[in-house]
C-alpha cells in the first residue's frame, strides 16, 4: 500500500469515526433525542446524516411486543432545511402506533427552530418467507473498479473547490464506481450506473446500526445521477441543486461491512424536478433495499 | 347502451359524487379540517379516500407568495389503522415549511383518537421546464379494453362476495384493463400490468383537485399485483393483505377527465411484504406520475 492510499484509508475511517460519533441518541426525554454534530464533515450537515439520526432514533423507541425486536422496512422524508454542520441536532420522535407486528413513527430533526428533517417510518417483525427471486444486475467485481476519490486525479481545475472536500473528507465507505461522477467531470451518459459500497471497517453486529448505515449511504451520488440525466446544454452559471425527499425499503436484513451493489437511474425529469430510483443487491446478488430520491436541479441564473 | 350499462355507468357515477362529497373539507380551525364519510362506498374507509383527504387539506393551507400557485409534487403516507366507513374524519395540516418556491406540509388524518393515514406532502412552483423524454409504454387504445367490471361476469362462485362490492360500488372510474385483476379470479402472469383509467365525467378546472383524484385512483390495483406476484402456491386459506404506505411524485399537472394508463410492476417480496411501483402516462405519452407502494401479503394462518 502506498503512502497515499494510506492516508485515504485514515480519513475514510475518520470520517466513519465521525459518523457514528453524530450517531450517538443521548436521550433528552419523552422520546427525544440530541445527537452531537458529524466533525469536518462538510459546510453543512450532510442530508443522509439526518436520515440516519431519524431512522436510529424511531428505531430506538421500538420493541417487539415478543423478545424479537422489529426491524425498520421502510421510510419516508424530506429534507426541509439546511442543518449548520458544527452544531448538535435534537430528534424528537411520535409513536404514531405499536401494532403487534408493526410499528409506525414520525420523526423530526431540528436545530432549534430550524427543521432539517420531517420523517416518517416503519417497523416489522420481518418473517423470513417467501421471496420473490430477480436477477441479480450484473456488474464487475468491486476490486476491479476505482475508488470513488480516484477519480479526483483527474480533476478539471474548475471543479477542484468541490472535489477538494471529497479528498479532505470522504464518504465514510469503501465506494468503487466504473465511471466518474458528473459532478467530478465525468462525461453524462445515458441509463443505470452503479458502485459498490461497503463500511471500511467492522462496526459490530447491531442490525439496526447496520440498517441505519446503509439508509445513510444510500443518499450518495443520487443527485449527481439527475445532473447526469439533464436534457440539453449544462446553463453556463451551472446548477443550484438540492436533494428534496427520500425513501427506502429494506427488503431483508443488512451485513454493510460487506459488498452491496447500489444500482441508480434516472425515472423522470421535468419542471426542475429530477426523481431518481436506486436499487441496492448484496454480493450474492438477493434485493437489499430500494431508494427513491427527487432531487431539484435548477439552472444558476447569471447576470446578463 | 344497453340497461345494465347504463346501470352500471350510474353505479360509477355515485361513487365519483360519494367521492367528491368525502372531499368536501370543512375547516375547523388552525388547519384542521372535518371531511364527511364516502357513502356506501366498502365496509371500511377506502386508503385512496385518506390519502386524497390528507393531500387536499394540506394543499388547501398552501398559497404561493406570488399570483401563482404552488402545486403539489410528491406526497409519502403511511396507512395506520382502518377507518370506519361511516364516520367523518379528521384532518389535521402542520405547516412544516413555507419557502420562496417550495412548500412542506404533514397531515394526519384520523377518526377521534384513532390514527388512519399519516401523511408529508410538498409543494412546488412547477416550472414548465426541461423534460427528460422516454419512450411510452406501448399498450392498446382504452376502448379496445373491457371495463373492470366487465370481468365479474366469469367469477368464480367463491368470489362472489368481494367481487359483488365491486358491482354494487364500483371504483368512481372509467377503469379499462386487458387482464382480469388476481383478486377476480384473473391468473397470475409475470411482468407489468396496466390499465387505463379516467374520470367519467367532467369535475370542473380545479388543478389541485385534478391531482388529487389522480392520487386517489393510483391506490387501486397495487395490492393486486401483490397476489398476483406471490411466489409459490397460494396458501389454503388465502391471504390477508393490506396497504402499508403509499408514496407519488407528480411530474406534471393533471386532467384526469383525460384517459390515463397506469404501468404496474412488482419490484420486490420478501418478508411478507411486496414493493410495488406505478408510472402513470397521459395519452400523448408524457409520465405524469410514479407511485410506489408497499403492501403485507400474509397467508392466513387455518386451523390444522
Amino acid at each position: 500500500m502506498t503512502p497515499v492510499q494510506s492516508s485515504l484509508d485514515q480519513r475514510i475511517g475518520a470520517s466513519l469515526d465521525g459518523l457514528l460519533h453524530a450517531l450517538v441518541l443521548t436521550p433528552a426525554g419523552d422520546d427525544r433525542f440530541v445527537a452531537p454534530a458529524e466533525p469536518d464533515r462538510f459546510t453543512r450537515v450532510f442530508g443522509g446524516q439526518t436520515v440516519a439520526q431519524a431512522l436510529f432514533a424511531a428505531g430506538r423507541t421500538v420493541d417487539g411486543p415478543t423478545a424479537r425486536r422489529l426491524a425498520p422496512h421502510s421510510l419516508h422524508a424530506y429534507f426541509v432545511q439546511a442543518g449548520v454542520a458544527d452544531r448538535a441536532v435534537e430528534v424528537a420522535v411520535e409513536r404514531v402506533r405499536d401494532g403487534r407486528t408493526m410499528a409506525t413513527r414520525r420523526s423530526t430533526v431540528s436545530q432549534g427552530d430550524r427543521t432539517l428533517l420531517v420523517a416518517l417510518a416503519s417497523f416489522h417483525d420481518n418473517p423470513d418467507e417467501p421471496e420473490l427471486v430477480e436477477a441479480a444486475p450484473g456488474a464487475p467485481e468491486p476490486h476491479q473498479l476505482p475508488l470513488l476519490q480516484d477519480w479526483l486525479d483527474d480533476l478539471p481545475p474548475a471543479l477542484e473547490g468541490h472535489g477538494r472536500a471529497w479528498v479532505d473528507h470522504p464518504p465514510p465507505l469503501d465506494l468503487r464506481i466504473g465511471e466518474a461522477p458528473t459532478f467530478l467531470g465525468g462525461t453524462p451518459t445515458e441509463g443505470a450506473r452503479a458502485h459498490w459500497m461497503r463500511l471500511p471497517r467492522d462496526v459490530g453486529d447491531d442490525a439496526l446500526l447496520h440498517t441505519v448505515l446503509l439508509a445513510y449511504a444510500t443518499d450518495y451520488l443520487l443527485l449527481d445521477m439527475a445532473f447526469r440525466s439533464y436534457p440539453g446544454e449544462v446553463p453556463p452559471g451551472g446548477f443550484a441543486a438540492v436533494s428534496v425527499d427520500h425513501a427506502l425499503w429494506f427488503h431483508r436484513p443488512v451485513r454493510f461491512d460487506r459488498w452491496h451493489l447500489h444500482t441508480q437511474e434516472t425515472v423522470a425529469l421535468s419542471g426542475h424536478r429530477g426523481l431518481v430510483r436506486g436499487a441496492v443487491h448484496d454480493e450474492e446478488g438477493r434485493r437489499v433495499a430500494t431508494v427513491m430520491q427527487e432531487v431539484l436541479v435548477r439552472p444558476t441564473v447569471t447576470a446578463p
